[in-house]
């Protein structure tokens, strides 16, 4: 399994992914899942995956056009004219590595699924965020439905309902995002440390701060020991039930 | 789905369901999914399901002896002689009952799948409360695991695992309970209102508090909408996190 969150604000875009791949609880690994490409003043593009490690690896690579040597290279969606033609060639490209995969003898071709989160901004554009579905097809955040999640999605989902807004600012944000990962990290053994973070601020068309957190980062740390703290005493504000007598 | 907790503390235990039964997303039901039989002074047990409303219905049904006529119906899990042997014999009759609607020649015999919670207290045993899994066999909470959920676990089990005390009263156990079926509410069309609840006081050897709560509870209400501005302030009063410069 996996945790990502692409949340969009007021002020731009939020990205936390965290590293943990397993096959197994027996065999398990740190990778990025995290993926940035920008041409400065014109574009910023981040990408984050979850699902079958081969089948996400192979996207990117495909992305980047690592098939070629490396003077050749001219990553094709550094040459799409808008979010929009970038998630339908994410799409596109994820289904056809799945498929792949599928037809090379394997009837189970659900074990080789994966999930991409890709948001970003293309100038002139707005800056967008895009869920994409195994089958290459895909939504977008708006207004009403502002952040997505791939993977183990829903054990820190009712904390992102609840406090997500529109107009807090990225450090906020970053706070917001770490509750979320510490609440499924406690829950689920294949989402782990290291987090990867990045932030966008609209119309900067370049990638904002960037950071990755361990398991020994003091902040971390704080917010997660505090956390449980801060639950209890926030249900001890709550109004007592009584038994009606 | 559905979603069911019971809980253990120091002074006995507590029983919280959702009544919320669906097949596919129109066509929704209300069935009480909390049972509870009790010989004053000598013993009380509560049992709460999560699966398929026939298999569940039909375990109920069987474990009442609902097939002899009334006036000769002495329900074998009041001739338990421990908890043990009850959670033994509720076991038993799930298998039986899912084996039997899978031998009547459907494949997919998860879809008749379901699982048990049972708990309770048989003199002089002390309280015990069981998961019971469609395989007939089932696990007992402990210290360590203090409490069991069933069905749509995973939304509402971050505040479990965070504010849980065994330590705390029954009617703090159901507010905590209550925040935890609403956040699962919120997030899963498949549980829903109205929620019955329970509680068993040790070495009482008789049902305790028992009732049910509405969408229009006022007291439910209040949980709902201060819980959302409780944890915005709860974030809050965590230290803020700064990118590092």
């Amino acid at each position: 399994m996996t945790y990502c969150v692409g949340l969009k604000t007021d002020h731009g875009l939020v990205f936390m992914s965290d590293t943990r791949t397993n096959a197994g609880v027996d065999n398990i690994s740190t990778f990025r899942k995290m993926t940035s490409w920008q041409v400065p003043g014109e574009r910023m593009i981040t990408l984050m995956t979850a699902g079958n490690l081969a089948t996400t690896q192979a996207v990117i690579s495909l992305l980047e056009e690592r098939t070629k040597a490396e003077v050749d290279r001219s990553p094709s969606i550094l040459e799409q004219p808008s979010m929009f033609q970038v998630a339908r060639l994410v799409g596109d490209t994820l289904k056809e590595v799945i498929a792949g995969h599928a037809q090379s003898g394997q009837v189970a071709d659900s074990a080789f699924h994966a999930t991409i989160l890709v948001g970003g901004q293309i100038a002139p554009g707005p800056p967008r965020l895009f869920l994409v579905y195994p089958e290459g097809n895909f939504i977008e955040a708006s207004g009403d439905t502002p952040f997505f999640q791939i993977g183990e999605t829903k054990y820190g989902r009712p904390i992102l309902v609840r406090a997500y807004d529109p107009g807090m600012g990225f450090e906020e944000a970053i706070k917001l995002l770490l509750v979320s990962f510490d609440s499924t990290i406690k829950a689920n053994l294949s989402v782990g440390l290291p987090l990867d973070f990045a932030t966008y601020r609209t119309d900067s068309f370049q990638l904002g701060r960037e950071g990755r957190i361990s398991a020994d980062d003091p902040y971390f740390r704080a917010i997660s020991d505090g956390w449980g703290d801060a639950l209890k005493a926030a249900l001890d504000g709550l109004p007592d039930f009584s038994f009606e007598d």
